[in-house]
């Protein structure tokens, strides 16, 4: 678990692409995003306020977040100074970077020397379970898409928000590096041993009040031939009631498979329905969420309505129009 | 790699069955198991000469095989002097317990020593790709089941042997512990890194010579909610041309989850076949292997005829009866 609020690290940024987990951060948990600290020729901002370690130190700040990725996802030698103060000052570090943290002599040294932590939400900290199947009390909604980033996680995030505006218990469930440093908890399932996948989940998504909502980021697609594995994982594990099919209308092939086309969302509908039904017979699907970033408002518009017709399932693209029918029929279930 | 012939470490093993990867090697690989190391009160034999390291080495035998398994899966403190002893006679060691041969102070500063290779066969050794979906040269076969541990190795064994008993280009692809043992080579599926399952397999099974047959064991069930993640990255990283359904028809419930009764072979074959045909669209089940081993011969046949009355599908115990339907059926696809 990650401490919290969050001092959000942009380092000498490029470009506002670079620092997209921070923004991530920022949009989804305002609250622990205290502020920003921003070196010489950052190209990046959040919007928050300037601040000196010091400064957020006093602005009760625990973590530094490093919110920034370079070409690579290494550790730039350019922050190191930075990163040995705020240890020193008594700051966590958090990092999603390729390169770990824990593996730079430097920063395990100060850390060991100052009793701080070094998070470095890619590796897994926790001896998960094998899963169970055991029916879990509570609710619970997974994402699941047409093809890789596709929007599973801003999807589950959107139902979140929308579910805590109304007073509704829920929680968002992250299974990825962003999706972790959004919420400073959950498990990097992409790094998970094989044989504890499934359980990984089960451990994500415990028993919980009935009326209670776990909203669990997906990962992958059944149908992408590098990561369907994960995703059945998510399924089995997370024994979802209901499941919401995204999807992104402009994309041409797979990512990262130029070979192979999307399928269908009534493929990728009936083919998780059928296998999330071995684990919870009453799963349904609930909506459709279109990612519309690439099309105009009428197009947006039109899309979701078309897909909306096909299916007969409420479509939306949830950050664009919000979430508020997904809720409609989460709540129905 | 490891390097063969062996000598099979049958140690002070209580029952025959506590020897069963000693078994499994002396089954399918007869031309590996030279002789047999037997501690006093050793309660298995395998019919082969026992041998003193000595008479072992002089035999050609490379490696030493520890082919049996103690409750708990540790290495034996009683084992310890003749597994040194070997390292120092220049046996390799090999196993698939759960406790690393590597994780034992003695035995890696002797191997260190010595210049020997300690193979832990449950442990990934290659950096695997992430899987990229290319069509590869060859036809690859799956063995694909309704559960765990229900015959899926012993099928894709049965059909190799058959195969090159006929004069065949065939080579047995083992994903698991034991499989990697009987055959010196593999990749330990269940401990990939999740991202690589699928990667994992493409590497195990690459281009090779158009009439050559890949037979890949299989691992899990799509229906198995512990599993079925590593199930679905063999049925996308092995891309197979063929997929035969294993089944063991008096299992009343999924292995280790009495809640979850099995599913039907048909709803195996076709929910696999739909997505074996994302990555292969030229996918076929060829046949079902039936393990009959709690059967009498009248029961295992006429249940064996049922189910070929049922899909249309060549149906045989394999192990019982000969895989000679099932080459056909393959070398007709």
């Amino acid at each position: 678990m990650i401490e919290t609020p969050y001092l959000l690290f942009l380092g000498d940024a490029p470009d506002p692409l670079a620092a997209k987990v921070a923004q991530g951060i920022k949009d989804w948990r305002p609250e622990y995003a205290v502020g920003q600290f921003r070196m010489e020729g950052c190209k990046a901002d959040m919007g928050l306020p300037d601040m000196s370690l010091a400064e957020a130190k006093a602005a009760g700040c625990k973590t530094l977040v490093i919110g920034v990725a370079n070409r690579g996802g290494v550790i730039s030698p350019a922050w190191k100074k930075v990163l040995v103060a705020a240890l020193e000052e008594g700051f966590d570090l958090a990092s999603g970077l390729h390169n770990l943290l824990r593996d730079e002599e430097d920063l395990a040294a100060v850390a060991r020397a100052c009793g701080r932590q070094l998070h470095d939400v890619r590796v897994p900290t926790v001896d998960y379970p094998i899963a169970n199947g055991k029916k879990r009390a509570g609710k619970r909604m997974l994402a699941v898409g047409t093809d890789c980033s596709i929007g599973k996680m801003y999807t589950a995030l959107c139902v979140d928000k929308e579910m805590r505006a109304r007073g509704l218990k829920s929680s968002f469930r992250a299974t990825g590096q962003t999706g972790i440093l959004i919420t400073g908890d959950g498990v990097p399932l992409d790094a998970v041993i094989a044989d504890f996948m499934a359980g990984s989940i089960e451990y994500l998504t415990p028993d919980n009040d009935a009326d209670h909502w776990d909203l669990i980021e997906g990962q992958g697609s059944l149908f992408h031939v590098s990561y369907s594995g994960v995703t059945l994982a998510l399924i089995h594990g997370g024994q979802p009631d209901a499941l919401i099919i995204c999807h992104e209308p402009t994309r041409d092939h797979m990512r990262g498979l130029p070979e192979y086309k999307l399928p269908s969302i009534e493929a990728v509908r009936d083919m998780a329905l059928t296998l999330a039904r071995v684990a919870n017979p009453a799963c349904v699907a609930v909506g459709c969420s279109i990612n519309t970033q690439h099309m105009s408002d009428a197009d947006a518009l039109a899309y979701c309505a078309e897909v909306e017709a096909r299916t007969g399932l409420p479509t939306v693209d949830p950050f664009r129009h919000g979430a508020g029918r997904l809720v409609d029929a989460l709540i129905a279930v």
